[in-house]
């Protein structure tokens, strides 16, 4: 007999199923006892009835206990009107089971499983990270991930963006050193890459429109909420652009794609979590820093028109304002002053101080950052110049430009983040399935050293 | 104007058009000019005549050389039929260009690329990747590999695969550390992956069936052209199979899957390089690493049925076999003897010397390498423990089966190695759009080392 998923008995009433899964909960009713199977598709009711099941299968059911992985054979019954559960996708059947199989065994769980929440500490929840991985409360927001990681892709697909792998191992810190790792390469010494800029601005002169899922590394010296060492950074570039609008217009239009697709396909998901996918009208606003700084200090008195980026008290009230305006829980500030940019960004012709870069502001945070480079290979040499960067250690970029660059720009944003504010999450580690920090490389790292 | 691509003009003759690209070749025929103009679709022929240029224009044609990127306004014109270019899928149309602009100039060529051929040496080829990358020969393996990668992913999703982002630092080197790399972390030392085998047989106790496009590293201390140091490997893992057999079944479904779609897509990326997808029958044939011995020894005398792998002449020969006897250019070698392969390795239950994994061998060689794992705990510590496996090394790991895991297994495969063997090409490097090795990571380090 061919298995069946729990979600598919539902159309299989009357008729004898083979199932698999694990044992979310069970629980007995005097003779009977009923058990929660849980497998990839949800969860469905198996009743054991002692007059129902063969007698190898009468000696099984004693032993059966939370995360057994079982394999039944029984009946799909409608279940009675009153028995009907309607939290339940399959609650209006159950399986009444013939046969039992113990496929794997399970020790005594540490911590409660079984119910809709998951109430651990976080360090619990990670020291455990094999095990809460179970729960569909956890799970959701993979599944929200992979959707953000998918759509993303289509998104660019449907643009005619091409995929590419950029490199993890880099020969060098082109950007400054604080907050690279450093790999011990052979005899040499090599580093993690903080990002794929150079990379994908490179590919631009081969493939004009690029796209990459990457990881990248930040040796990210303090604990945050918001900080991994290790990220899935979700980055585009593209080629023969008029100007920064756009970059700022494809970047828009990627998000809000990704986030159609998280409603379209993630309603149960967000449900879980009680969340709803961010207000964004017809056009995400857009302001200058020095415009943001201006209302701030109108709305608030507090004056920040000054300073070089917005702090986290301004990031939420330029979306309280964006919010009360333009019913947008999305905002985009563009025109950061340039000198604390990168050497590649591109200088406003009208206002050379600030550049044409933007970072996308959403729910009181950043979400996603991204401008025009620089093409012009001379004006791109004198930058690297003032900005410190030696020209040595950005030969392979610095090439692609030498040989004819069209203008350039592109936009990054980190897989974890996003899922991390669509759902709500309060640390971005939920939002990691194996979040590296300081402190943890899945083991927590002071264990490890009390240890040795 | 909009722009326009150049392999859109064959649809656009009569009208005026502007197109954007590098200047891929320039002939010059006393008065007249011609162009062949690049874009991420293809060439289109430009022609440029005095008369029909505007001043500005005219001043700007005796500037541009090869590379540089400009911008044209002109017609689209039907050639004569003497004139149309069989070659090239825009052959039947040129664009009599009226105006002309230099959005970005390139310095001289370090070699010509304006043939079907870049005849290169590979350190050069490297060395200019920037540049070499433009060539129509070199995105072509590109543009394959992405398809490889993306017909995998759709392959597995397909049959109800979860995507996973593994984690690429990881706190020991659970199989052994010869060939891993090392990463100051923090006060902490840390490791690059080699693999994601242990999470992802861990996460199919959470998700069933799983999959991901992942960077490995390999410390690999040697020179070859058949290894690199940073891998794409593309991995697939499910849970409840009942047989080795279904976890088998599953890479020949990916793989077949995988040789359809770019047989399908990327014809002409196959033509250029005259590669030809591997013949593959109905059934892919399979057979016990003892069983090719055997017949390797029947058809060619030489005795290697006491080996523990096949050598390469053995997989060469076993793949005649196969043509020969199955029309096939793959075949699998299964059942390889157990203490030689990891501790996770499920021994066969009628001769447990020998384990329930396979080979796929293609053309030659290794392609993939698959097979069920151990999904009982006990068994699993105890082989741990035999193969010389801390089982504090694998926590992470074991708590996965401590709980209950059903019956696994999976396959595993380089991207790279796939799109080498696909098209033919002499050296995995050329299959890897920035590769790594034990002399390279972009610069030479050889080089790199002289200079410091």
């Amino acid at each position: 007999m061919e298995r069946v998923l729990a979600l598919e008995t539902i159309k299989k009433v009357g008729q004898e199923v083979l199932l698999k899964g694990w044992v979310n909960r069970r629980r007995d009713h005097g003779q009977i006892t009923f058990v929660d199977l849980r497998d990839r598709s949800g969860l469905v009711q198996l009743v054991f009835q002692p007059g129902g099941l063969d007698e190898k299968s009468r000696g099984v059911i004693g032993e059966i206990r939370s995360e057994f992985v079982i394999e039944v054979v029984g009946n799909v019954i409608a279940r009675s009107e009153k028995a009907i559960n309607q939290e339940l996708p399959t609650g209006k059947v159950e399986i009444r089971v013939k046969e039992i199989k113990i496929l794997s065994r399970a020790e005594s769980l540490p911590f409660d499983m079984s119910g809709p929440e998951l109430n651990l500490e976080l360090p619990t929840l990670l020291d455990y990270r094999s095990l809460s991985l179970r729960h569909p409360k956890v799970q959701a927001i993979f599944k929200v991930q992979e959707v953000v990681i998918d759509a993303f892709r289509r998104a660019l697909k449907a643009k005619d963006f091409f995929e590419f792998q950029a490199p993890s191992i880099i020969s060098s810190a082109p950007e400054g050193g604080a907050e690279i790792f450093e790999v011990k390469y052979f005899d040499h010494k090599a580093y993690l890459a903080q990002s794929p800029q150079l990379y994908k601005s490179l590919l631009v002169s081969a493939f004009e429109r690029v796209f990459s899922v990457n990881k990248v590394f930040r040796a990210e010296p303090s604990v945050t909420t918001r900080h991994l060492t290790e990220v899935i950074s979700l980055d585009a570039e593209f080629g023969f652009i008029e100007s920064w609008l756009e970059v700022k217009d494809m970047a828009e239009y990627t998000i809000k794609f990704i986030l159609r697709e998280v409603e379209k396909l993630c309603s149960q998901e967000l449900s879980i979590f009680g969340a709803k996918i961010p207000a964004v009208p017809e056009k995400i606003p857009y302001l200058k820093l020095r415009e943001a700084q201006q209302i701030i200090y109108e709305r608030t008195g507090r004056d920040c028109r000054a300073e070089k980026d917005p702090s986290p008290e301004d990031e939420r009230e330029i979306c309280r304002w964006s919010r009360e305006t333009h019913d947008s829980d999305l905002v985009f500030i563009t025109h950061y002053p340039t000198k604390y940019r990168p050497f590649y960004t591109y200088p406003d012709d009208q206002d050379p101080e600030y550049n044409q870069g933007f970072d996308l502001i959403g729910r009181g945070t950043e979400w996603l950052t991204g401008g025009r480079r620089l093409h012009n290979y001379q004006t791109l040499l004198k930058h690297a110049k003032d900005w410190g960067v030696s020209p040595k250690n950005i030969e392979l970029y610095l090439q692609a430009f030498k040989y004819g660059m069209p203008p350039l720009g592109g936009f990054a944003f980190g897989a974890e983040r996003i899922t991390m504010h669509v759902l709500g999450l309060g640390n971005i580690r939920e939002a990691s399935l194996f979040p590296r920090d300081m402190e943890r490389i899945d083991s927590r790292l002071s264990l490890l050293e009390e240890e040795e």
